[in-house]
């Protein structure tokens, strides 16, 4: 029983596929390289001792996906491939819409087709929009604020619409909240492709000299310093929910067909207790000035993880220490991504 | 200068074709006939006396769509095309996600590629769910019940999404509440193809003989004779809105380059008032009884009309007898539908 890994290559499916493997599955990954390198899957099997089986397609190619899922008879699918910038999917959402929207159609058409009916989904804490209360629990309202947003409450809404058609469906939906860190072995990581959309990876650019300084937006939201409070999750907590998930629908165990659970530690961290932690970690001073709020930030974030718990019989472990500990350990070792690595 | 007309051999489709020949613009009709006939067309032509340019094709072919746009040198399109009976959408989710969706995608990338960047685009009231006031404004809050509707709301969101990224982008979302009746020639009209999903087909079999009774859902609603009251209105006045949405698209007009308006006669008439207009119209007994209220039906929907005559300087002027009197016309000149044609 193989399970396939679309985005495998990328930041969270790189680390997925770790786990998976030490856990026992055969894995096949999928990607079109488009937002990754193939180095990660050398990495994945220097980590592992196993050698990483990758199919490079699109998960728009429904024919090839057919192929591959027959091929390798697979019997589950963890689904991150998807673009995911914010910033992008206002310029242009017709890209957004088919990579993510189409391309999960074509993704279910597929299993459809070959019978393969279950799924881990990469979802995200942006589908509740502007927090109505705190923690955010998994019924909270939703509510997208760009079209990066709603794709993924389009693609959630098509999952409980294809599980509510036929019980035979199985889906996990994972709401992430803020993924950060990195494998310890410093071997895999979050791979810096143009302006980094996310506070770490900036402040990992201040940290190793290419940026001067970070720009702080707000410090003056309603929280304990003033600045915005996250729910930073290490990225290796954040697939090991993956691996639960996927037990839990292969073992008939599931709460329903489709169940939505938030993947977050629970705890809010400020930017500054962030900038002061990777300090800790680095020891490097992370020079930083205050700008204006940014349009669409909340002032505080984080997960209610009482529901991972119950269904998944999982929780994130790894402190704020270690998220910026691993999180330079992988700069250290790859300071300009995988194509930079120094002994 | 050419409209696109998608789904443009359908019920409402036909009848648009027909007012815009009727208003002078050259049109070329988009149908895969999935759900419609090319019969359609002869009538269309027979009313108009001018010949209809036509192409069998299927939105979700990106390649031919650019071709026909480029070859017929199309500057507009209106957006029929689709599948649309709500108890299907929750048996095979993804072919409605993947014929509206994904084929409204394809439309537009298709679109974007030629240069065609204006729409009017197929919406319905359903976007609205249960109403939390009446009449219904198009600021009411928007909710999806089921996958047809969903479907309708995501378009609609990933239309302004694109209309938002690009200001050279113009849209028209008309949001349709009961559209009813037939041209009055009694050539074109809506084909009944299996269980009918609406009240007025159902109506007609039972005036035509073809069903012993008709089934009113609920008789205790809150409303003036206890059966749900609907905003109905003829397809005649529904087009005539298109007409007007595309001029205001095409003369720069609108009032935004993505506008949503209600199409409706902002009258709400009961399944009984019907029931006694087409007795009326018909000259024939309509036998009826009560059931159960249906799940998901609400009492009472009907549209406040006023941002569609501000925006189109359009209102809807056929009365409800109007609407008996042109569909049993039809009915009574095509039994069975097109292919049953009376002399």
């Amino acid at each position: 029983m193989t399970v396939l890994i679309t985005g495998g290559a990328g930041y969270i499916g790189s680390h997925c596929c770790v786990a998976f493997l030490q856990a026992g599955h055969d894995i096949v990954v999928l990607d079109n390289l488009s937002n990754a390198t193939s180095i990660s899957l050398d990495r994945i099997a220097e980590i592992t001792g196993q050698k990483v089986v990758y199919e490079q397609a699109d998960i728009r190619d429904q024919a090839k996906l057919e192929t591959i899922l027959k091929q390798h008879r697979c019997s589950a699918v963890v689904h991150f491939a998807g673009l995911k910038a914010v910033g992008e999917s206002t310029k242009v959402p017709l890209a957004y819409y088919d990579n993510n929207v189409v391309g999960t159609h074509r993704l279910l058409s597929a299993m459809a087709n070959c019978g393969v009916k279950q799924m881990i989904f990469s979802s995200s804490a942006t589908v509740y929009g502007e927090p109505q209360f705190l923690p955010l629990t998994e019924d909270h309202p939703t509510r997208a604020v760009n079209p990066y947003g709603r794709t993924k409450l389009i693609i959630e809404d098509m999952l409980r619409d294809v599980a509510a058609s036929d019980p035979s469906w199985g889906f996990g939906i994972l709401r992430y909240f803020n993924p950060v860190g990195a494998h310890d072995s410093g071997l895999i990581g979050e791979n810096p492709l143009g302006i980094p959309n996310n506070l770490m990876p900036f402040i990992t650019q201040v940290a190793d000299g290419r940026r001067e300084q970070l720009s702080v937006f707000g410090n003056d939201y309603d929280t304990r310093d003033g600045t915005g409070v996250r729910d930073y999750i290490h990225v290796t907590d954040l697939v090991e929910g993956h691996l639960r998930a996927h037990e839990v629908l292969a073992s008939g165990s599931a709460p329903s067909n489709c169940f939505a659970v938030n993947l977050g530690t629970g705890n809010g961290y400020s930017v500054l207790e962030m900038v002061r932690a990777f300090e800790r970690a680095s020891n490097k001073e992370i020079r930083f000035s205050f700008a204006p709020r940014r349009d669409g930030d909340v002032a505080e974030c984080y997960a209610n993880t009482e529901l991972a718990h119950k269904v998944l019989n999982w929780k994130a472990e790894r402190d704020l220490d270690a998220m910026c500990r691993d999180t330079w350990n992988w700069v250290c070792k790859n300071p300009r991504g995988y194509e930079t690595a120094v002994d």
